[in-house]
């Protein structure tokens, strides 16, 4: 009974006279709860005051950096070992992989004290973890045994390792991306059996067709002669990495038979993989909707389990005291500014009567993940600094010019003017003088926003857009700089920092975005998507890291790329005599091979675009096997099937959800609580540099109501939401189900939550008291 | 005011007394907005008698019929005209155009008598026609009497031709597309130029990185020199067509080159392709929904038209009367069974009033959409002819062991023998032996069913497998005979008979799809997204139309194809030697040409397939001018990133749909009510074979409650509903709409609903009297 001490310290605090403090266990207990449901942890933990302790050191930050720092490394390993970019003795790796290791084991204890006993065994994470760790240790013996008598094994316990990274509870998104991946599997299974049935099928046709005419490809080879081929270009040719290639000698022998591949393509190519991709979108639906269900239902249970630590009885009802909130709130978020918390306060207090109660308790964790800024009205400095000067007509007008749309205008002519005089040749003097002059432009365009508007506004933490502006033209400056300096040293030594010189000089032109609404629109959308992206790029990083390792045993050494000033006869045909002839060298594919991690990540990348993988396959089969085909199906299979179909269906969704953001203006119901109080601020007007006024208009639309009574408490004190970023698909998803969430609906009891999929592991309490 | 006339019969009906009989004109005017409510049509139209007359002329499907044959050859003319692949001789193309314009003209007027002349005036769809019919005459005119002088002259308003087939009025699902396409380009016009915004910057930077370095390609040509080819390679790798050649250069220089086209590719194929996706997607389903909005709201409109013709007053409320309603299904669907009439009045007169209220009435089309099927179930002929034989026990065991599981198994490990032995050679006399043993087998397998089995159950209209396992098996029959036929009389002097037959011989293997389940629901699906298909097929049609005859005017005859066996030095280069060395003459895509029409289609297959279109355009490029690469950006523009987006868009909305009817099992508020009469089947129930078991359960169940009434009157009546096909995602939306309209409710008003979308054409009528 994990649960006991809690439960039993609960009905303890029950009777408890309203006047009572909780004492500091209880608010760290409360606030662990908060911060679960903050966060969407659901990681159950013991409570005894020593485990919670251990909980606050095991979620602190260091301890999660110093994770993350081995897991890099040990991921990293692969750079130093056989084959290796930069090769490190084997003692040395090996020293590096125990001491990951022994970290990793370290992390797991802690989480084991944290955890109860039966909850921690029966998570398959932590299974995983162990296992792989003693797997890993049996591959070193082994290798380590084998290599001290000159024995060259495989190290393949190294593909294992991305399950650290998965299986950590940190990185529950790629966790639950593979999730959807796995439970997309069985539906898809059926797809693929009828997609693979339709390419054999056409595999027989084809063979009956035209494998008795005698025709020649257009590099004089076989045409459509053995069944396995056939299916394998027919396979090629869903990708579309053959197209028109394998249909030209059919068709050039009768038009008709064109009409095999266009039907084949139609079928194959459009029909089935739009299936694929609705198949696994359906999925994701459906799974990303149930997991996010489960996550509100199991932040609503914690935050009932913290109210139940600091309730106390008020009249009828249970309730929070404000005092106890408070400290509640400081242990939560210790570096919450007193004005911040103030207002978080009255939102969850409406009625000023000194308690906050149940339903305005619940929403703790939605306040918390708004970021509220702060706003403090103050002038320009130059007006306080000498207020004659700045506010003299003709300061007036360069106020009024700058924020003029016309001035915005000039610029983009004079980037649209400079894009040109970076196409032309920089040699010549005149442009390279010409350089100074935008540069100088930029400078002097910058220096009068700043005089225009107030800089602390103008770079606060939330003005991407200027920031933005604001570095490009400060790396343009340095850039413009380094080139002079390296350009009059004579010396190009270092191609790289030129390289870079160059493209912070165009990037400058990115300026353009930024003046341009629709672009900026577009922009602001995908970098909100940005964690989406983020999550996938991990997932990917996952499956091509178990890829370019198997790649590296199997392939390396087999293709050898000689630079390009050797004149050896190997060097045309990658060192490999059995490339002799193929595309593949043809193509002068010789740096496409496995021989480090980086070159086998290129390569991977080049059969994710799908183009010529078909070249790359038949180039590798060459060298080793036949076999060797599979791994390349097998990736695209996984891959460009899977994996960028994932991808297409994460996309979609959240730009359905930015897009929703973007035109309906959603105000959720904290928001509009904040405008309520008369402290919130628009941040369109903002930016506008309207801010004063639109205080001033404020002011006087209130005086009318009640709101006197707030505004006195609040003087001073101007809020708004920091942006709309942290909308993410989450959070909208969730916030949409939590509102079916009713404050005294208990909702559904853990076991209930917990079936909602059984792939996800949580405590399986039946004693879990829902005392309200 | 068009609406006049019909409107003061209205009022004129409404005092009449119940006894009396509508006039065959009201019925006819009735059963008009029945059949427009029916196929959402919205075409008003005049209410004269004569009128009414011209619009059933006008809706005869021998008119419809004409109509589409005229488009049809209109379309095939350009097979005819030079370049041509039957050339035939101007005068007759031309007389065959006029005679289509004729047609086309005809129909025009045909429907401005049945329009009211300021609706018709105002629809753009007429007008269109109108101004193209203009336009090929005086083409015609100009080409006819410079060809007469030998002047060779272009005939541009051929690339029209596609307006005829959209514009119709019967061509509503395409327009509907075009329509999306359209409405759809504002949004995706920022994300394009932003996207091109990008491309041109990645352009500049590789000038800047690669331009001077003096690289080749594996080609020998010069790399990365000049900012337009620059611009048109990466676009191209947007595409992913040159993946990784263009890369290689760069990579086999340095390394860290690689990172540019990774980040290349990430952002403009990756990211920026979804976004296109996103955007398409998006505003498909917005628009969509706009518009099966209107729809539902026009249709409810018209269905209270038809009701305010045939109403009258029965106690308080206005209601049909059963012998009107009886006539006016009569006319509105002719060739319905009396027992079919009949369930649909039980259905439509639910408390057997003898009058069908305004609630149900306006439930007619759905009622008419559904396809009942009334079934006999009668014994098998067998058993009535010889009954004591049938019902032995030899025979009772044939029919067990036919119903068995294994039965179906046994017939799957057949086929796959089968399959196996096709891929073999068929030269050898026992494999071709072995091809009457297993024709013999399915037919026996064939007979045995339809032992077992009610064979006209079996071969219903709707046993959509049944016919598709037979047919294939006659089809196999008929190849091998023929094939044994043609090989005896040693005479091939027919390759594509032989094909067929081949081909035939194969397709039998698709049996295998009836027998698993899942394969058979995944291609049902593919089934009930036909017409979906079907429309983006026309849609795809229209635009491959239009840049076939743009190209064949542009390119024809500057590629030739030479017969392989042709060794001039000529055909190595296509006939042209500007194609010398170059990847399109090394790729033998000397039959990529736009000398006819099919030839057109096939490089049109080809550019939509995406691969080595820069190969195509670069090719074409050579032989005319640098700016025919336009011709095919634009192109791929059109086709790749407008329409295939579309048609995923199109796809994943049908598959979700599907899927969703497939896993909810929705019933609709229809079936159900067959369902309560007890006179519904379920179709699965009767693909078991069980029918007479389920008919004498539900007789049973049926005895407790007061069927008995209703029983008596349907005796002998057992009808399903068809299949779930007819519930396309059209249908589906629409209901979901409707459901949302309470019948009292009369909508909004047709100005409102007009301008849910303004690009609709329909009447504007203030004076629309809504007299419930």
């Amino acid at each position: 009974m994990p649960w006991a001490g809690r439960d039993a310290r609960v009905s303890r605090l029950r009777p408890q006279p309203p006047e009572d403090l909780p004492t500091r266990e209880d608010l760290l207990l409360a606030a662990a709860y908060v911060l679960d449901a903050q966060y969407n942890r659901n990681v159950p933990f013991e409570t005894s005051p020593q485990a919670i302790r251990l909980y606050y050191f095991y979620k602190h930050w260091t301890t999660q950096v110093a994770t993350y720092f081995f897991i890099c490394v040990d991921l990293a390993l692969a750079l130093f070992e056989e084959p290796a970019l930069f090769p490190l003795p084997f003692l040395a790796t090996s020293i590096a992989e125990i001491l990951c290791l022994t970290a990793f084991f370290g992390r797991l204890i802690h989480f084991a004290k944290i955890t109860p006993q039966m909850v921690f065994w029966k998570d398959t994470k932590n299974i995983c973890i162990m296992v792989t760790i003693v797997l890993t240790l049996i591959d070193l013996i082994i290798y380590g045994s084998l290599e001290s008598i000159n024995v060259r094994s495989v190290r393949w316990s190294r593909a294992l390792r991305p399950v650290f990274l998965i299986n950590f509870p940190e990185s529950r998104q790629i966790r639950r991306a593979f999730r959807s991946l796995w439970n997309t599997l069985p539906d898809i299974l059926y797809v693929f059996l009828l997609f693979m049935f339709s390419v054999l099928m056409f595999s027989l046709m084809a063979l009956k067709l035209f494998g008795d005419r005698g025709l020649k490809t257009a590099e004089g080879s076989p045409y459509f002669e053995n069944i396995l081929e056939i299916a394998f270009e027919l396979y090629v040719l869903v990708t579309t990495a053959n197209s028109p290639d394998i249909m030209m000698p059919a068709y050039d022998f009768n038009w008709w038979y064109s009409l095999y591949f266009i039907i084949y393509i139609i079928i194959n190519t459009y029909i089935f993989m739009s299936v694929f991709l609705a198949v696994v979108y359906n999925n994701y639906r459906k799974h990303l909707k149930n997991e996010i269900r489960k996550l509100a239902y199991l932040k609503h249970h914690k935050m009932i389990a913290a109210f139940n630590v600091l309730k106390v009885k008020v009249g009828t009802e249970f309730v929070v005291e404000e005092a106890h909130w408070r400290q509640l709130a400081q242990v939560v978020a210790p570096d919450m500014s007193s004005a911040h918390l103030e207002l978080l306060l009255r939102i969850s207090d409406e009625g000023q009567k000194g308690h906050v109660d149940k339903m305005n308790f619940l929403q703790l964790p939605d306040l918390l993940n708004i970021q509220v800024v702060t706003i403090n009205i103050k002038r320009h400095p130059l007006e306080a600094w000498m207020p004659r000067v700045y506010q003299s007509s003709a300061s007036l007008l360069v106020q009024k010019m700058v924020r003029h749309r016309i001035f915005v205008w000039i610029f983009d002519v004079i980037i649209l003017i400079n894009a040109i005089f970076i196409a032309l040749d920089e040699k010549k003097p005149l442009i390279s003088y010409a350089e100074w002059l935008f540069l100088s432009l930029y400078i002097i365009e910058i220096l009068l926003k700043l005089y225009t508007y107030e800089p602390r506004a103008y770079f606060e933490k939330n003005q991407f857009w200027n920031w933005f502006d604001t570095l490009i033209i400060i790396a343009a400056l340095v850039a413009t700089v380094a080139n002079a300096t390296i350009q009059s040293a004579r010396e190009y030594n270092s191609q790289q920092i030129l390289d870079i010189v160059l493209i912070l000089r165009i990037l400058r032109l990115l300026r353009v975005i930024v003046s341009i609404w629709r672009f900026r629109v577009i922009v602001t959308t995908l970098i909100n998507i940005r964690p989406v992206m983020l999550t996938f790029g991990g997932l990917v990083f996952v499956v091509y890291y178990v890829f370019a390792i198997v790649g590296m045993e199997v392939f390396h050494g087999k293709v050898r790329f000689f630079n390009l000033n050797f004149t050896a006869p190997d060097a045309l045909v990658c060192g490999n005599p059995a490339l002799q002839g193929s595309a593949f060298a043809r193509g002068r594919y010789c740096k496409n091979n496995f021989n480090d991690l980086a070159s086998a990540f290129t390569v991977l990348m080049e059969l994710t675009v799908v183009n010529q993988w078909h070249v790359l396959a038949n180039g590798f089969a060459l060298v080793t096997h036949q076999a060797a085909k599979l791994y390349f199906i097998l990736f695209h299979i996984v891959v460009v099937i899977l994996i960028v179909n994932i991808f297409i269906a994460f996309a979609l969704e959240a730009f359905f959800v930015a897009y929703s953001l973007e035109k309906s203006e959603v105000e959720t119901a904290i928001e509009k609580k904040i405008q309520e109080l008369g402290v919130g601020i628009q941040e369109e007007e903002l930016q506008d540099g309207k801010l004063t006024d639109h205080v001033d208009t404020k002011d006087h639309g209130l005086h009318g109501d009640d709101g006197d009574n707030k505004r006195k408490a609040l003087k001073g004190l101007y809020c708004r939401i920091a942006s709309k970023k942290y909308r993410t698909v989450d959070t909208l998803l969730q916030q949409m189900f939590e509102s079916e969430i009713a404050p005294e609906d208990e909702g559904p009891s853990l076991d209930e939550i917990l079936n909602f999929s059984p792939s996800d592991i949580c405590p399986k309490n039946p004693n879990f008291e829902n005392s309200a």
